[in-house]
């Protein structure tokens, strides 16, 4: 198979990973939406369902549709990334920009199905947390500690798919994610991907995210006491958090690699 | 396999679907009923299983149940749209009258399921919210736009099914309704489906889904203040929203179609 | 394969579903409890997963655990109910009396699993809950209405597995009888089985579940006032309602018959 | 396969079960974590699937990750623990040792990826619900009939997977154990396995998990009032409940035996 259907392959399912991903967190924060306030089992749900999603349109590719994936895969010694793909550094760099060009565009593609409600949102901390995560206590060692474990289970576990006989196909990884979401996804929100996370980030930066609702009525004698006849009013637009995002990118590939080093020695 | 069996089985599966899918928004919308309240992963499961439950009873027609995936095949430029089914205008007829036929169906059952329900609530509203979607914001052209993607979602995935082994049967698409509902039906409830929405509209239009439960007792002087005398009250009936109809048909349509031609770039 | 094998085999089968299944409902209903509150979607895992450990350990008999399947296959005009057990007077009547036997092991098995909280509760409609279905609006007609509906997509579906291939096994009825709760449990909390209604029941009728724990230290003033000195306090125990009993019977009774019905001429 | 593969695989299995299935407590119930307040369901999915993620870890050693488990297939008479594990006094040792230091090193690895929140946590009662379980109403005898019934349903349905053909893998159980979760779980939380609580405790009893966020401020006149100058404030260390240890230990393996017996009669 040529690496230009597996360039393909992985831009898609990538893409209909973070649509399907940064949709049900919209879903779910953006003011007016059907499944706002749905909790957090709705959001697992949602980006598990996604990865099968996404598994099952990147098939010819093997559906990494995950650097850390890749990477792990890498590490462990396989000779093939899927039928027919050797690894070399050619096809990893494929893999790899495919899951981020994809990622790109499936957030896009995210921010076009809630157009309406990002427009309607004063919330711009809602807004950014639909493309990146964030943590919930910002303490970057830890942080960085649990995005290793949890990308650890995930490609330790989908390592160890082959070794038992089931016909779950990528419903088994989708169960996975639902899980691991579950259970790890409580302080930092479980990037487990650093496509997932980095890309709809720069989509963040760049897309024309925020508030367009009308312009709240203010109280002219406040306005002129605070700010002065003149003023005009600037929605605040929030910045894509930049200072976090070498921790889904980095604990990822390197949970992703001792899961994969662990492979060689468990599997 | 004669037409007449894809006919009566996708009235069976598409009636099946309705019936499952519209019983599980009564459910959760309807006063005094047991899920009231049950939340959006409730309704989201509610429509997955309705579509498993559709397409095993309607294997024979290989179980579409939506004229948007039979579009979606019709533009794949398959040959058959299940096993002895060719493509033709014919069948593609009989395919598409069966789902709106069934659907109808599927709504009067669900309505019948839910008599006691219906004759008690007084919110009409929520009663054509249980036959028809309508948008959590109105803004046809962004509607349209979200009903598009989420349907090239369902098309795409499907059509990727038999790259992937898996036993997953029917609970395949059962989970990825989920997972679309999960992600992609805030802004607008997720039709993607035109049967799934129009035929149920019709059946909200002519069924007496109206409050029939006790007058309230209103306070004379008020009544006299405000109407006059001799005023007889009218329990309020609301319309089926018309001027919405067409975008759930369309927008399917179109996302079924994109992804029907899609699948033949890339499958 | 013997008949008393078929017996202990739905006894064991039918114990266990109406042991998880009461038990999900004394979960979310009994007081301090853990899954108190727990939701309509958790009641409806609870008995989908029910149903999934009855077929497993039911596999001898082919796992109905339920008459209204059975009766549903007999009508069908199948020949045997399980490979080797053939259709007959005789082993009906075996089929039904061991689930009727085992859902009442398996309710008393629920009760003993809560026995602490079926003594610390005060609420009786809700321990009657525990064991058997009630409608949310009382009217027979309907609330029997609801029942055959609900039991004929139980069977119908059923009687359609052999159709798709797939690899779900018991998975497959068990995500059937989560989506009928989800979208048709609302009005009558889906007995769609007369074993699992009227045995519970009896149990209900014959266990001890009154409220145990410390008599509410009363103002004796308002006593005194209320019912005069020497009044001696008798819990409230609440009878089981069995003039609703008959409908959970008969409802899934002629579902289940329609069904079979049904499914000689679509399948 | 030598006796040392099947311990590491154990070790591997059991501490992915406990990390994803304290992780799930940890996120549902401590301060600050994204799921917090997530419902039983969702403690259900996390439990249920982090047992499927340790069965998968665990596939040379056949999966069984809880010495219940393990004993009862000792019970129930079985020639090998796994292909190529022969039953015997050493492999039986071999497997709960694996399964205890697993465990051990799971809740280890849980408390890591939690670490900011148990610091930032000051409830002390929520912190050892990590790690094990508790009676929600304290009755030794009931809670220990509790946990038999638990573990018998889990064990006699695990034995009878091999009766009916099915691609679910283990999947299987970590429905089962969704389902034991919703239904069974309400009065002890369900352990249902005797390393899966004792482990998490010792881990607890030794583990740093105490508050260390910022000292509240405290009015100087209250303080100097209850307790006089000079006092040093000691953060409250909860004990480990170990007057309760022996119920999740000897309960479940009451249990497992009761189902491996069982198994031979009906099986």
């Amino acid at each position: 198979m040529g690496l230009g259907t597996v360039f393909l392959s992985e831009v898609l399912g990538t893409g209909m990973l973070i649509l399907l991903g940064s949709g049900v967190v919209a879903n779910v924060l953006l003011t007016k939406s059907k499944g706002v306030d749905g909790g957090w089992l709705l959001i697992n749900f949602g980006w598990g369902l996604a990865v099968m999603a996404g598994v099952f349109v990147a098939y010819k590719s093997g559906g990494h549709i995950n650097p850390a994936v890749t990477f792990g895969i890498l590490v462990s010694g396989a000779e093939e990334y899927a039928s027919g793909v050797a690894v070399s550094v050619a096809s990893t760099a494929v893999y790899i920009s495919g899951q981020m060009l994809g990622a790109f565009l499936g957030a896009c593609a995210a921010y076009l199905a809630y157009k309406n409600h990002f427009d309607a949102d004063e919330d711009e901390d809602k807004k950014l947390a639909v493309f990146a995560t964030g943590p919930a206590i910002r303490a970057y060692r830890w942080n960085f500690v649990t995005e290793v474990i949890g990308t650890f289970v995930l490609v330790i576990v989908v390592l160890s798919f082959a070794g038992t006989p089931h016909g779950l196909g990528p419903a088994a990884v989708a169960l996975l994610v639902v899980g691991i979401g579950a259970s790890l996804g409580g302080p930092t929100g479980y990037a487990i991907n650093p496509a997932r996370d980095l890309a709809p980030r720069i989509a963040h930066a760049v897309l024309p995210t925020g508030y367009k609702g009308p312009e709240p009525v203010a109280d002219p004698a406040t306005v002129a006491a605070s700010a002065g006849p003149g003023t005009v009013r600037t929605p605040k637009r929030k910045d894509s958090d930049w200072s976090y995002a070498w921790i889904p990118v980095l604990g990822p590939l390197v949970g992703g690699g001792l899961a994969g080093l662990a492979s060689t020695l468990l599997f």
